[in-house]
């Protein structure tokens, strides 16, 4: 029976690491989503939307150390399910799953909440919102995608209005081909981990973690003069030519690096927002070439606000097919939390319509007349429908945040002429019936 | 470590029970999601977004009957947790909690993923979207409210386009307050449970399950008596006060039906689209007063695409206050699914973007400058990046369904001048740069 137990349940608190949003930050989000998505959609990506719950087989397959431990995992009869903890895994099944069908380069953007069960810190979420594109291609994929997929990148931050930013690129090939050329080939993976978290626990820490590998001094300090050389991007590239290396994979990586800042410059980014740096390696081996990451200038401390790269082989683990593939996503909860403790989001607007009609008449044809002539007109608006004193109805329109609100009583709907009322000021105009569209898009144009 | 297992995992369809559509009905799947949404939107109706995840305890506080064992359940260290449901406990236990912040009546809507781990069946789903509006009132909650709701309803079904449909009203108290006169109070629940089913599983088994009840064959008749009055809403209502019935529930419920039916009249709903069905009693008990279902006039095997109705007190099991409300949800991944099969979704649309830009040249510059361009007008514009033949490039065109194509080759970009193609017809049209927005545009206004 439900609703029928009378005991009460005492926690009814969100969950911690949940994030449960106010309506006002809500829309703010929603709006964050929205823009995204047209963006990604503006560049001729599709979506896909497939399911929250996959079987543990598929992501235990991908999912490795911290990750593993993560997933939630969900016994139903015979049956071992799992939430996915990115929309990556799933791409790749649903890639190899639908081979035949897609239309390679196969361009899709997912928004989508994944899972993971993380112990609750701050900035650190269990469920969440990810943003991804990717393009996947058949054997191959050309480079001017890494550049495009940058650009859209520099398009959705431009958009979002967030400050200053700068989207940092690399290439995983030239410090993976060094390392081979320092014979320690055997230790690459570990040694791009503990790069990767250089700026979280600075050079010195590295460097210890470095030693522990058993690397000797004379390589950790040459490993440091690569990755420390800076310059501008052109300066970069010419200093990396001087190595006079004798690595094919490092050659590759420099090739790769200079075409795709080549390709950058075509694609409409502004030259200082984005930038060479050869310290980002991104902690994940998945990732075989160009890696991004992407930085707030006003918020540093937020990390990388956008992360992704250029993969060889998305579907390794289910098809023999070599489908290699580049993309980025956006932690977008975290982003918007991060912003909102900064105090960066401005949540003011507690309503979504644009106007409320406040009858105060027994006459509701009018009111509601009016009310769809608005939405139809692509006005939203919410009609107050409750049978309360005058007060109650303009309070209700103030802890709604409305900033205009249409009065119609008996003396109006005999005139034809209805009041509309500003509540910032208190301000009244009155306006006849024909007019009032015309005013509320003037006001909202004004607004906006 | 990630992508370096080399078994390769066999099964990898997607589960049963959790649909995963192929991009072109994606699309559409979105545009319906879009289209309510933004109808929820233009009703000032806020979004509300929590957690897919819930404690166990919240669930099953409300879950009864098969719903429970529905549950999917998740362990993980020492939380019970559990996949929502629906999203009525959720907002049930989110209006507990922010009771204090929320201003009332609060009117939200939430279009979402919930879980039921039911025996896969054609049309049933175990991962499927919701697509909920509800308004809370506190203590008390207008009547004009139900009213509004159905013209919702019929708002959102215009715009879905999916042909004629009939909105089934009904007011529960009708039916209870009559079983009370009948002294069958205490097997009211189980009976209109029952007569839910009169549609699915006939007339006569519904009598023979109301037998097994030790219910009266005068009674049973008493009962059809009532529930197959029909006519017109004014002739249903009348013969209902005819009843001449000294029951109090019977009479509010009554009064109730006919309000709302008088204010349907206002709410911009044409008569034919909706009508009182005493048939109608919706199978939860939950419900106590308004009910909708709603149902297509030329799918009626659907079932009810979208239903609802008025509740007497929304966090019952979490506080003492008592707040009213009402609501519908349209399970919209199984609309869709039954329109697809019906074969009443048109899916011939592949592809997001309005335009896709072929270089046939090595310089990129102007391909990409002319691709930003029309996005910036706000044309989705992919441009092919990958080096192949040309026959591969149009190949590509013609399978995502691209229905123009801009051609940019060495010739064009001398004469500054680009060629438009009809994939369908293949005719071609020679354009000056700044002519190509206005011609897309007006090639997409003729389309829609």
């Amino acid at each position: 029976m439900l609703f029928s137990n009378n005991k009460k349940i005492k926690n009814i608190k969100s969950l911690p690491g949940f994030l449960e949003l106010n309506p006002a930050d809500q829309m703010v989000f929603n709006d964050y989503k929205k823009k995204i998505a047209e963006t990604y959609e503006k560049y001729g990506f599709i979506p896909l939307d497939n399911a929250t719950v996959e079987r543990s087989e598929i992501l235990f397959a991908k999912a490795g150390g911290d990750t593993e431990k993560e997933i939630y995992r969900i016994k139903k009869g015979d049956n071992d399910l799992a939430l996915r903890f990115d929309l990556t895994v799933p791409l790749a099944r649903y890639v190899a799953a639908n081979y035949n069908e897609i239309t390679f380069p196969f361009r899709r953007y997912q928004i989508e909440k994944v899972f993971r069960g993380e112990r609750p810190q701050k900035g650190r979420f269990r469920e969440f919102y990810q943003c991804d594109i990717d393009i996947v291609g058949e054997g191959f994929l050309d480079l001017k995608n890494d550049a495009e997929v940058a650009s859209i990148i520099y398009s959705i931050f431009s958009k979002l209005n967030i400050g200053p930013f700068i989207i940092k690129i690399n290439n995983r090939k030239i410090l993976t081909g060094f390392l081979e050329s320092l014979d320690l080939e055997k230790e690459s993976e570990d040694i791009l981990r503990i790069i990767d978290k250089l700026e979280k626990i600075g050079k010195e820490k590295v460097k210890t973690t470095l030693k522990d590998l058993k690397i000797s001094d004379e390589k950790i300090s040459k490993i440091f003069d690569l990755i420390n050389i800076g310059g501008s991007n052109k300066e970069i590239l010419s200093k990396l030519s001087e190595q006079d290396m004798d690595n094919s994979k490092f050659e590759e990586g420099l090739y790769e690096l200079k075409k795709v800042i080549d390709f950058l410059a075509l694609f409409n980014i502004p030259s200082d927002y984005y930038k060479i740096d050869l310290q980002t390696v991104r902690g994940l081996d998945y990732y075989t070439g160009t890696v991004y990451e992407t930085f707030s200038l006003d918020y540093p401390e937020f990390g990388s606000i956008c992360s992704g790269g250029r993969y060889e082989n998305l579907t390794e683990s289910y098809t023999d097919k070599k489908l290699p593939g580049v993309g980025v996503s956006i932690g977008l909860t975290r982003l918007f939390s991060q912003l909102k403790s900064a105090g960066a989001i401005d949540s003011s607007v507690k309503s979504v319509a644009d106007l409320l009609v406040i009858p105060i008449t027994e006459n509701m044809e009018v009111p509601v007349r009016i009310a769809n002539d608005l939405r139809r007109q692509d006005i939203k608006t919410e009609i107050f429908l409750e049978d309360k004193p005058i007060k109650k109805k303009f309070n209700y329109a103030d802890k709604k945040g409305y900033e205009y609100v249409l009065i119609i009583g008996d003396d109006e709907i005999s005139k034809g002429e209805y009041t509309i009322k500003n509540m910032k000021n208190g301000e009244q105009k009155s306006v006849p019936e024909k007019e009032i569209v015309g005013l509320i898009k003037s006001l909202r144009y004004k607004k906006s």
